[in-house]
């Protein structure tokens, strides 16, 4: 590993924040004067998206049964991941699994707004969950 | 408040994520190839940025009593706080304090790397950690 690492990280695409009552909302647009750009349902959460230049502060609101309500339930609003834009997730993926990283998905699948998406098993930073996302659509070949 | 804040956040600065063994250290170098640009010490905890383009990833390693310390013992190893950069702190903290917003700072403080930084309480963000970083040095007058 080491500096030979392929995964090719380009930037912070967004940190993910949980919560149940609608405070955050409120304040990254009234206190931060920040914009939700993009606002989805996932499985038991609202997720939602508030741009800050080229990264993203995400909102993921619990509205039923799920992982962000389970997650609520042990730590409370938190800081839930840190999500990292790579330019090709396939061969991210690819090279973590030859390597031995511990992954939550051992595929991308689909995430919000059209990315493609895969978590690292937190094991792996020491308590940290990392998500990668690649913004482009699946390439064609 | 709303699309009239002055507070003018220009971009994710970092996300700090506090830990005491150092696999996180480790994976942000070896797994995802990010570099360690700055290594100082706080008030009982070492501080590291890991470059990502325009932000970072803050580790906030806990050595001795102290603020982080005391969030391990809470929390254990989790995401701690977000920052961002805004272009005039004083401006921000000065509007922050007379909009009612709580203020973990009631003015601006040296922070790492010759910032200066101030952290909004977490009960204005609903238990969202914000802080905000002034790149630049203290202007003149």
């Amino acid at each position: 590993m080491g500096e030979s690492s392929p995964v090719g990280i380009r930037r912070i695409h967004h940190v993910a924040f949980a919560h149940s009552d609608d405070t955050v909302v409120r304040s990254l647009g009234e206190v931060l004067g920040l914009a939700c750009a993009v606002e989805e349902e996932g499985p038991g959460f609202v997720e939602r998206m508030f741009r800050a230049d080229s990264s993203f502060v995400q909102t993921l609101e619990a509205t039923g049964p799920g992982v962000i309500d389970d997650f609520l339930a042990r730590r409370g609003p938190a800081l839930h991941h840190v999500a990292f834009e790579v330019a090709d997730i396939d061969r991210a993926v690819a090279w973590l699994s030859g390597e031995g990283v511990r992954l939550v998905d051992s595929t991308a699948r689909p995430g919000g707004g059209g990315t493609r998406v895969a978590f690292i098993h937190p094991s792996a930073f020491g308590g940290l969950l990392v998500e990668l996302v690649e913004e482009s659509r699946r390439k064609t070949a």
